[in-house]
């Protein structure tokens, strides 16, 4: 059976099923659907920062760390310019060859899929499928720009926000809405000069920063990801969180929120899909067009009145 | 009348408009639809190209020889390294002065703006204002790189994708969707080493790129848009795109197309607004998030069955 082999962990079919959900082959979403009740136990890890900022090198350097340890890893990335995308950065796709035939760990690459807005949907079918494979930590990979991506991050338990010296104003770039799910923030390069002037800065945001009841301070780590330095301590950080998570109520929220974003994510497109589909069928829907066209009403009304229509609610003016 | 004080061109009332449109408060939309029958006169000109291949520069130079003409322009600009957005590349801001105090200018910056995923709804009301308060051109300044951007670069009758040399492998990294929408190509700093080439390549990619029946050949200008070379050039191939529009359909066709557009674009936010809060009022949504919070369903089959309960269709397996 195709359900039993991808619960096994084997790496053809698992692949196969992430291609044809992407492809919206009904038989593929009701394969995911058998799945779905073998998932919801892979520790999901997030990692993002800019270009540049060694995103990938710590990732590699963390997938050694959770293999030392038995423990297997999923990896999706999103960067296009990462290493596990096809790019090069800096010869980390070097140092990943290790990876490649271990059977540990899987790696797909989203970055050169559709456009944005698909994104968060691909990624969480894909962070299924690994969890469904058994897969103990999914760690995935973004860049922190586009709204998308913030989207993206919010299927993580645990998140990691990268931060280098010398790239300017860095803080201040990184999107709010990240800064606000961060987990743990890593200080790489911290050989550079302006390592502890980074660290210094996160710490005073941080103290501005309201921490919710019962959530941890994001706590730093600095890192020389190429040499392998300070990797040890990153570990004990994400075990920290963890932990943290599963002591509490913590996991079982970050599960809900992001069966829930998933939910509403897929619910605004299939809602949309539908609807175009039948607006011809809607009651006055000629009406609509040939006031629209002639400039008597504006896109918004029409599209009310059109809302109106399909959702069977009372006449709007 | 607010109408009144807009269809003038006052630039106050505008300005207020489109901040109130923005905060969704209900009498703007109401304004809106009243000055709708007033829209669909200016010609609104899309202009996109990497951040420092002189967008704003050409802008600038275009907006001038409008002015000189007697024809008043209004400018949205969406890159947020833009001059016009408040970001000083290579000067422009002082060049841009001048204008600033011309009545006959009006320009409005939406780089700051919220997430992307709004943008094209808000670019669409501050067009529809503009051509309301009887702006000849309107020009919409945008870096040519999300699927957003494609969107409000589908507002426009006419699009300028601008390319310069030595950027490296320049014309690859447009947008297919952008390069097949484009009327025009501007080579800017063709002084530079590589302009001719970088027409030989436009060149032969336009021979491949099939054009409509009925459409013009998009046009190739080399300019130099800091000492204003190359701006005639520009502004009769601009005026020959308008001419040739408006001596068909093609006008009357952009114009339906950018209805189209901007409709469901407020379809899929207003369906979305409304489905979500009617959700837990439809039948069984009580049974769906228990089986997704147990995972015995997954988020897509979920949301196929709220959408089926909202839309009142047969129930789905």
């Amino acid at each position: 059976m195709l359900i039993d082999t991808i619960l096994r962990g084997e790496v053809g079919p698992a692949a196969r099923l992430m291609r044809d959900l992407d492809d919206e082959m009904p038989q593929a979403r009701e394969t995911l659907r058998q799945l779905y009740p073998h998932t919801g136990r892979a520790h999901v890890i997030g990692i993002t920062g800019s270009p540049g900022a060694g995103k990938s090198c710590l990732t590699n350097q963390m997938i050694s760390h959770f293999r030392k340890r038995g423990q297997t890893v999923g990896v999706v990335a999103i960067d296009p310019s990462s290493p596990f995308s096809g790019g090069a950065i800096l010869g980390d796709r070097v140092r990943m060859q290790p990876h490649t035939t271990d059977a540990g760990v899987f790696v797909r690459s989203l970055a050169t899929r559709g456009h944005m807005g698909g994104l968060s949907r691909s990624t969480g079918d894909v962070v299924d499928v690994m969890d469904a494979m058994g897969k103990d930590v999914v760690i995935v990979e973004t860049v922190g720009v586009g709204q998308d991506e913030l989207e993206i991050i919010r299927l993580a338990h645990t998140t990691i926000v990268v931060q280098v010296p010398g790239l300017g104003d860095e803080i201040q770039s990184i999107k709010a809405g990240i800064l606000e799910i961060a987990s743990i923030f890593v200080v790489n390069k911290a050989d550079l000069p302006g390592a502890d002037m980074v660290v210094r800065d996160l710490t005073a945001m941080l103290q501005i920063r309201a921490t919710r009841a019962r959530e941890l301070v994001p706590q730093i780590v600095k890192t020389e990801a190429t040499k392998g330095k300070g990797l040890d301590e990153l570990m004990v950080a994400i075990e920290r969180d963890r932990a943290h998570l599963q002591s509490g109520d913590g996991w079982t929220e970050k599960q809900q929120q992001r069966l829930e974003l998933r939910f509403l994510d897929y619910l605004r497109t299939q809602l949309f899909e539908q609807a175009r589909a039948r607006l011809p069928s809607i009651e006055k829907y000629g009406e609509i067009v040939t006031a629209l066209a002639a400039r008597e009403i504006d896109p918004y009304t029409a599209a009310r009145r059109a809302v109106a229509g399909i959702l069977g609610t009372a006449k709007v003016a």
